[in-house]
């Protein structure tokens, strides 16, 4: 997947999506839809009542917004730093930030990467920011910090629904999200179909 | 507002909506839609983002998914304890903690009262829980605690647009969300127009 753009994807369930990171410091902000009605959704509020957790960690899977499984963090080979309580940039963030004119965003490749699917447009669910390090302080604080993974570290989810995964490799460049030197990364994508659908 | 009910109000910008928690345990899940297209609403999400906070504190303004202002925690009495993580209660919540038949729960509270109020249904977004008490530990796990706030201690919200707010007295009572008595009570609300509408 290109720095700074977004990709959607049918994978059926049973089937395993590693998202690498080939540079080690990009962010990547991903959802997961279900494929036969994109009205359920994987949901951060629902997954971190679900695991107790503010960010669910390698075994842990992740439900949607009906409370069902829709897919597990089954390999995580970066320190584990991610995060579940930012939304996905967007031309608000950005405008905010200061940016004259259109600037790449979340939101946005969220949006083109169903319509290149030819899915229609949903709002952006809360993300799983993949990468992402929002540390919490004891005081509630968070910060936006530099990623904690490094170059070839994985992430490998393994779906439980067929589901319309959307990727965002995500086009910060005003703030060290994606690394102390804010310069957005391709990433890697990597499919391996369920048995079933592979026979 | 009654225990283990919801309601949907219109509130001209400006005005100041007081929650008064009549017997201190009950959590009040909130939400807030723009009058004017209730595709905007408030989001926890871009409020974090915003403030750089995971919950919300006397002073601090709380933002809509186009991050705009939409209204202030103006006033609290209580000890502060609010939760912004967690998905409002719903039947796929309570049938997996066993429950047989229908059991009250905060997503239908939310789409009830919008339709009495006679607005389109929209799907609930993740509310600002007030009153509800999630405190996170060190390891980033969450816990459902007991209510810190005390009988008459109040939230006062300033509204920054015109808003449909929707409260739902939440009716869990299989866990000590609503207090280790377990027994959802009434709350009650009171609202102070602006002084552009009462003039």
């Amino acid at each position: 997947m290109a720095a700074r753009r977004g990709r959607a994807i049918r994978v059926p369930s049973g089937s395993l999506i590693r998202i690498i990171n080939i540079h080690g410091k990009q962010v990547v902000d991903t959802w997961a839809l279900n494929a036969r009605d994109t009205a359920e959704h994987l949901s951060m509020e629902h997954t971190r009542a679900s695991l107790c957790k503010v960010v669910p960690q390698r075994g842990d899977t992740l439900v949607t917004n009906r409370r069902r499984p829709i897919l597990s963090l089954e390999e995580d080979t970066s320190p584990g730093a991610h995060d579940t309580l930012i939304a996905a940039c967007d031309r608000y963030r950005y405008e905010q930030l200061g940016v004259v004119g259109y600037h790449d965003n979340c939101a946005d490749n969220f949006t083109a990467a169903l319509r290149e699917l030819g899915v229609a447009s949903v709002p952006p669910p809360a993300p799983l920011n993949l990468f992402m390090n929002v540390p919490i302080r004891p005081d509630g604080q968070v910060e936006f910090r530099s990623p904690l993974s490094e170059a070839g570290q994985l992430v490998g989810l393994r779906l439980h629904m067929d589901a319309i995964l959307v990727f965002s490799a995500c086009p910060q460049d005003l703030l060290p999200v994606n690394g102390e030197g804010m310069t957005p990364s391709e990433v890697k994508l990597m499919i391996e179909l369920s048995a079933d659908v592979a026979r």
